[in-house]
C-alpha cells in the first residue's frame, strides 16, 4: 500500500510498504483524511526536537523510523481483529491516537495527555493516517455518527486540542474570553467557546489572512493587535471588566504577558500552545490581580466525544481554513504551512 | 499620643500627635503590638514602590504622608463611637487593615483583597498600629478569644496572608506541598498547610537561621537547596509523584521556576512572595505536565476569621521567629530586618 514515510531530517518519502493485519484487540482501518500537524513539521524540519528518537525504540510502541505519519485522521472500519466487538466493518471513526503507559503518576490520576512515557499513532508508532490502511486496537476508536463526514472527523484531533483547554479553564456561559491566534487551535479554541455558550470571544491576531479565516467561521470581534488597541477592546467588549479567561494560541510570549493585562481579577491564561522560547514574566502580575497561567495539552478520549457530539449539532464548520491534498503532496503542503501560506491542510490518504 | 510616623523615604519619626476620636461606626483601640512587614520595608526604603504617594491623597480615605505606620496591630477596644454594638469596650481585637471601593471588578467579584484602589490601615490611612490609639471602622474588628493572646493577635495579619495563599490554592488533607522560603510567611504557609491537614510539606530555605525556625516551630523536612538535591528529596517524600502544590514565598525567581519542576501533573506553583525581578519562564513546562503559577495577594475577613480559630486551636507558636522592640526600636528593627538579622519584630505600641 502507499503510505508517507518519515525516515529522517527533511526526509520523507511516498513508498509502498506492506499492509497491516489487525492483531487481536485491534482494528484495520482505510484511512480518509489525515490532518498535517505543526507537531508534523517539527517532525520534518527538528526530529530531535519532536522528541523522536533513531536510535532507542520507543519503550511503549517498540517504534523506530521509518515511521507512517498522521495522527489526525479519520477512517472506515475494514477488518476486525480476535476479540472485537465494539465496532462493526463499515463504521466511520476518528481515532484517538494516545498511547500511555497507565503507570505513571499522570496515568495514575486519570491525565494520560500528559503520561511520561506518551506516544502518539502516527508519530512513534506502527503506522499512521498517512497511509491507505493502518491498525489500531479498537478502544481508540470513535464512531462518528452520520452527521459528521470523514473530512469532518479528521478535525477531530486538532478540535479535541481546544475542547480541552477550554475544558481545563472551567469557563462557563456567560464569561467572556479572549483567543490570541487564529490559527487552527485558536479557530479550534473558539468553536469549543461558543459550543460551551460563551459569547463574548474577543479574538487577536495580527496575519490578514487568519483573522479573515477565523470572521469566516463566525468571529465578529477580531482585533489585529499590531493597529488596534487591545487593551481599550477588551475594556469595551467586557464592561471594563477584562476577560475571565485567555486563550494562547499563538505560541509567542508577548501574546501570554499582553493577555495577562487583559483578565479580569481572578483570571486565567491558559497555555495550549507549544512555545520555541521562554518569556519574561513579572510574577507580581500574577499576584496583584490574583490571576494565573496555565498549561494544556492534548485530550482525553472524553474530549473526542464531547467534540463530536459539537460538530453533530452543526457547531464546526471546515469552510474557508481548511484545505486538500494528495498523498503525494504533503512535504510540499509542510513546506507551505512552515511558510504560513496555509492554514489546515487534510492529507486524502486512503480516500 | 507617642506614634512612628513615616514622612518621607528613610524618614520615620516618633513623634507626639493628637489622640484620635471615634467617629460614628469607628472604634478606639489601645493598640498592643504591630508587626514591621516587608510592606513597610518598601515603604521606609522606597516609597515609591510600595504605592506612596506624596502628591495626591488617597482616593478611598484622604490621606498623605506623615503616616501613622503599623497594619499588622491587636489591641484592645477603649471607646465605641456612634451606633457601634458589634464589639465592647474591653475586647482584645485584631484588625483586618484593608479599604476598598466595592464597585471595581475586583470587589464586585468579591475580591476586594485586590481592589484596585485598596489601602492598609497604616499605610495610606487616617491612623496605624504604630502608636498608642488608633481609629478603625468597627466592622474591620476582629474579636479574639481567651486563648489568643494580644502577640498572637498581632501575627493573625501575616498568617492571614499565608493561610489566604493556601486557601486558594485548594489544597486538601493528604496531598502534598512544597514550601519555598521560611520567611515568616513560608512559616504562616506551614501552619495553614498542617491545620488544614497536609502532612507531607517540604521546606526549601538556603538560610540557616530561616531553617533552624522553621524547623523550631515543628517542621520535620526542611532542605537546603544548596546543598541537597531538591528534586531527589521531593521525589522521595512524594512517592515519586512530585508535590501537588509548591508556594513560593521567596520572592526570587528560580525559586518559582525550580518549584514548577517539583509538581505532580496538574499541579500548581502559588507566588504568594512579591518579586522585584521579572523571571524567565518556558511556558512549555506548564504545557506538558498540564501545571500552572497562580498569584494570591492579601486576605479576606474569612481568613482572619480562620486564623484566629486555628490559633485558638492550638496551631500557631510564636516561639523562636517573633521578637518585640519598643516603639522607638522601629527604625533600628527595620534596619535589621532588612539585612536578614531578624525574621518577625512586633514593636510594643502602647503595650
Amino acid at each position: 500500500m502507499k503510505a508517507a514515510r518519515f525516515h529522517a531530517k527533511e526526509d520523507v518519502r511516498i513508498e509502498d510498504i506492506e499492509e497491516p493485519t489487525p492483531g487481536p484487540g485491534e482494528v484495520k482501518i482505510r484511512n480518509a483524511y489525515s490532518g498535517i500537524c505543526g507537531s508534523d513539521l517539527h517532525i520534518y524540519f527538528a526530529p530531535e526536537s519532536a522528541g523522536i528518537s533513531f536510535d532507542e525504540p520507543h519503550p511503549l510502541t517498540g517504534s523506530l523510523p521509518p515511521q507512517v505519519l498522521g495522527h489526525e485522521f479519520s477512517g472506515t472500519v475494514v477488518e476486525l481483529g480476535e476479540g472485537v466487538d465494539s465496532v462493526q466493518v463499515g463504521d466511520r471513526v476518528a481515532v484517538w491516537p494516545i498511547y500511555y503507559c497507565g503507570e505513571c503518576p499522570a496515568c495514575e490520576k486519570g491525565m494520560v495527555n500528559v503520561c511520561r512515557m506518551i506516544s502518539f499513532h502516527g508519530v512513534m508508532s506502527n503506522g499512521g493516517g498517512m497511509a491507505e490502511y493502518t491498525t489500531v486496537p479498537a478502544s481508540k476508536l470513535h464512531v462518528l455518527p452520520d452527521d459528521v463526514d470523514l473530512r469532518m472527523g479528521a478535525l477531530v484531533e486538532p478540535m479535541a486540542v481546544a475542547w480541552h483547554a477550554v475544558e481545563r479553564s472551567g469557563i462557563e456561559a456567560g464569561q467572556t474570553a479572549l483567543v490570541a491566534g487564529a490559527g487552527p487551535i485558536g479557530i479550534g479554541v473558539w468553536f469549543a467557546l461558543r459550543a460551551r455558550g460563551v459569547e463574548t470571544v474577543i479574538v487577536s491576531e495580527p496575519s490578514a489572512e487568519r483573522r479573515a479565516a477565523i470572521e469566516g467561521v463566525g468571529a465578529t470581534t477580531v482585533v489585529n493587535p499590531a493597529e488596534e488597541d487591545l487593551t481599550a477592546r477588551v475594556q469595551a467588549e467586557t464592561g471594563g471588566r477584562g476577560v475571565d479567561v485567555a486563550f494562547d494560541a499563538a505560541g509567542v510570549g508577548v501574546a501570554v504577558t499582553s493577555a495577562l493585562g487583559e483578565l479580569t481579577p481572578g483570571g486565567e491564561v491558559v497555555v495550549v500552545a507549544i512555545h520555541e522560547r521562554p518569556l519574561e514574566l513579572m510574577p507580581t502580575q500574577l499576584v496583584m490581580s490574583e490571576t494565573a497561567i496555565r498549561g494544556t495539552l492534548g485530550y482525553l478520549q472524553s474530549d473526542f466525544d464531547a467534540v463530536i457530539q459539537a460538530m453533530s449539532s452543526g457547531g464546526y464548520t471546515s469552510e474557508g481554513w481548511v484545505s486538500e491534498v494528495p498523498l503525494e503532496g504533503v512535504v510540499e503542503a509542510m513546506i507551505d504551512l512552515r511558510a504560513g501560506k496555509r492554514m489546515k491542510v487534510l492529507v486524502r490518504a486512503g480516500a
